[in-house]
């Protein structure tokens, strides 16, 4: 038999204690993916009781989920848009004035199709200042997007991103610089 | 520092008064995004409370999600499927007989990413009549899909589509006509 | 009049008694849908109770949406993601030791385009053993993923996938050999 997940088993992947990911899952999905709850406040305080390290003036939209706010940093400014999914069995560090815009993907986790026993890797994700993630795109793990790198809406990427640049289809291709007419970079 | 979205701000936008948008975000997450409603009747019924202008026979299935119902205009027998989200920052009009397919987009908002206060753009979408956006496609603002117009699905546009014309892809691309065989065009 | 969904009716398509499909409608929303529910058993029984028929081993993720479990066969050890959606009109036959990553779309449903009622159009959907549906790729109709092939994340098919070969992008396209470096095929 080829490939075969009974096989499948993760036991050097430690995301936190059991008792702690169930309380998580309940309080996601209570205060975050609740499309209820516009109140970003209460979420923000949720994310950092189970040790998110999030910023000042992070914006929080509805029907948010974070799979493990441990693994999470946000810096200021930044903008989680509705049903932006963070799947971050990794380390996801996103830095300021970042706008991860609504129903856009963070999917850290990954597998080893060579093994029979789909070996699951994690790679961390990492946002730099100023990058703006279009609506319904998609980052894989182990990518970094440099500081102000935009991927255009619905795009996806497993590669790294340049500074000032623009990316967009699948696999996301280079297809402009991005210029910011009001500063001197 | 380039973007600073703490310079984020859109005063000349006004999408309504607060207390209407917090009614209708209640009544967009109980009748409309709500999974466990299956009843058009009750939806249209919300949707024209809220000023939304819809036409005859037209069916939305569960879990819609709908920003501003007084910028939607819908004619005769269109269908809004499954999960589709009508992000409708801007007026979308959606002519008769369209069919707007499951968990597909339809995404008014964009933002000036020359600018570091990283402004507000919204733009209207029109979708002729007899359009057919397949399921988990995004169109994005100030398109037109022309009449009989398909957009495959998953795939994504920001321009606008010929009539009778069929494109795929991310960026969309003309992939053949749509010849309509029962029928003299 | 060109595309006129007045028209539309397919009273050849026979997918189970309305009073069964109404339970399954709230059956699904509660049990399988529903992102506070991690008990796969439940999920199990609950699918298998409308019909389904499924194997050992098998692993399924909060917010999977389902549309009829009569028409759904699982194998062993096959896993669904979290918010996968099989939206099957049509019979979907999944292997063992498939995994159907997160978000993924099996799209059963169709519409013949060409004609003015637009027709349904309903093709099965048939994943073999040890076959990867990336995250929120999708599979249309009437395809066959054989053995062990692989669908990148986002990636979109509707043509059938060959063995032990991975196919990306929109259309998907043939990437390169799927390699299983501790077995011999």
């Amino acid at each position: 038999m080829p490939v075969d997940l009974k096989q499948f088993s993760n036991p050097e992947y430690k995301p936190g204690s059991k008792v702690r990911r169930a309380f998580w899952f309940l309080f996601n999905a209570f205060f975050l993916r609740n499309p209820y709850n516009p109140f970003g406040g209460i979420k923000r305080g949720v994310l950092r009781m189970f040790g998110a390290k999030i910023g000042k003036g992070v914006v929080i939209k509805p029907a948010v989920n974070i799979k493990y706010p441990w693994f999470l940093t946000i810096g200021d400014n930044s903008w989680i848009g509705e049903n932006v999914w963070i799947d971050n069995l990794g380390k996801v560090d996103i830095g300021s004035n970042v706008c991860i815009s609504q129903g856009a993907l963070l999917l850290c986790g990954n597998h080893d199709y060579k093994k029979t026993s789909f070996d699951l890797i994690v790679g961390d994700i990492q946002l730099e200042d100023g990058v703006w993630i279009g609506a319904k795109a998609i980052v894989t793990g182990n990518v970094v997007c440099k500081s102000h790198a935009i991927l255009t809406a619905g795009s996806i990427t497993s590669k790294n991103l340049d500074a000032y640049s623009i990316y967009g289809g699948n696999p996301a291709e280079f297809v402009r610089e991005r210029k910011l007419e009001d500063i001197v970079k």
